[in-house]
């Protein structure tokens, strides 16, 4: 899971709501996944505190904090990330995949503030607030009903930013090779490589180096990672071959 | 994407849901994912398909099906699959992570109809409503604050129902390397085996499908199969070496 800190760099900024209800379910999802910090720009009914559907949030949404604008309730954020739902307008930002917006969120997480950026019921961030974000993020609902409920796109973004860290988390035990596996792996190509000479002398610490980042990229079981060094000692052996 | 016929095989199940908003959460929800297919069993106030949250989706709930229980809402379906948020009362039941919940699933529509359950909004399925389920999959909120709103419950579920497809569709090019590409390299690879001795005599097709497989595993760009297939390539070729 991601830890309280990143978690706690999150700002979820609802800018120019207008149901109550929404507010305090965008609040329950909030708190469901973890993210405790919300921001609301601009909402129409100021009484968003007494939100009802927010079951067990209400904690939450007393510590809200309230902007006249998008411009200070972003101000102290490193990354501004705004949604959409849909097909989109906007063409003038890079537009991610949801799983795509999620990895960069969360690497920025670890460093500083990211705010998150989900527009009214009905029109959807504006122009003006678009254009505070640095990237936009897009729920890939169906062309022929792509508005979403707010409370439901708060959710969907908020369990996509959770839900690597808890694939990650909860792989059973064996499913992912360790990282032993993977050195033995690394190093049984490593020597193959050099054997058959396709190691240019000098170049060993890059070879090395960049061996060892395509290993980890593949992603492999234990199993596998075994079968690979097991198969590649056997061709770096020069063995009793036909070739 | 999933095909039509696939989402269509899914059965959405709310179980005694009390709130109409809700239920118009949830079927707007299925409406932006694209699973069209509705039951309610045993829901407090009949007057579901009025509810007025369900911006744009009034046909879904029109067409929404009533059942007096479980047993005959889930009666046409190969699967059941109950819904749960939170740390999970029940162990009897295989509980599945939401993402291979999810793949699952998503197998079994290609051939016949999942019925996915929700629960009601205060108690979700009760024991005897899980005792029609095959599996249980939990969405994974926190466990200070497990409870989830309904439609977001539906709306997580389904978005990860269609989250692998989408991924896969709109990959970008050249991100994934092609069947081509990946054949070379199972060809370079099964050479290299060969020439080491790697490969018992008599095992030789055994062994082709077995690394057929596993190369398709490793999910690689077509820039890391092509690296592959050239270190692969020198290996086998018994080059210059120093071995």
């Amino acid at each position: 899971m991601l830890t309280e800190a990143e978690a706690g760099n999150l700002r979820v900024v609802l800018v120019a709501a207008r149901n109550p209800l929404n507010i305090g379910a965008a609040a329950r999802a909030m708190s469901n996944f973890g993210f405790l910090r919300l921001r609301v720009v601009n909402c129409y009914d100021v009484a968003f505190r007494e939100a009802r559907s927010a079951v067990g949030a209400p904690e939450l949404l007393q510590n809200a904090e309230e902007f006249a604008s998008v411009a200070e309730a972003v101000a102290d954020c490193g990354l501004v990330v705004g949604t959409t739902a849909g097909g989109s307008r906007q063409l003038e930002h890079p537009l991610h995949r949801l799983d795509l917006g999620g990895t960069i969120i969360r690497a920025r997480l670890a460093a500083e503030r990211v705010a998150l950026l989900f527009g009214s019921e009905k029109r959807g961030l504006s122009n003006d607030d678009l254009s505070y974000c640095h990237r936009l993020m897009r729920i890939p609902t169906r062309e022929a009903h792509g508005s979403m409920n707010l409370g439901h796109a708060v959710a969907v973004c908020l369990y996509e930013l959770i839900r690597a860290e808890y694939v990650a988390a909860t792989a059973e035990p064996g499913n992912r090779a360790s990282g032993a596996a993977l050195e033995r792996m690394t190093r049984a190509l490593l020597d193959a490589l050099k054997k058959s000479g396709y190691t240019k002398p000098g170049t060993e610490a890059a070879t090395e180096e960049k061996m060892r980042r395509l290993v980890r990229r593949m992603q492999l079981s234990e199993e596998d990672a075994e079968l690979w060094t097991g198969m590649l000692a056997k061709t770096g052996y020069r063995g009793k071959g036909q070739g």
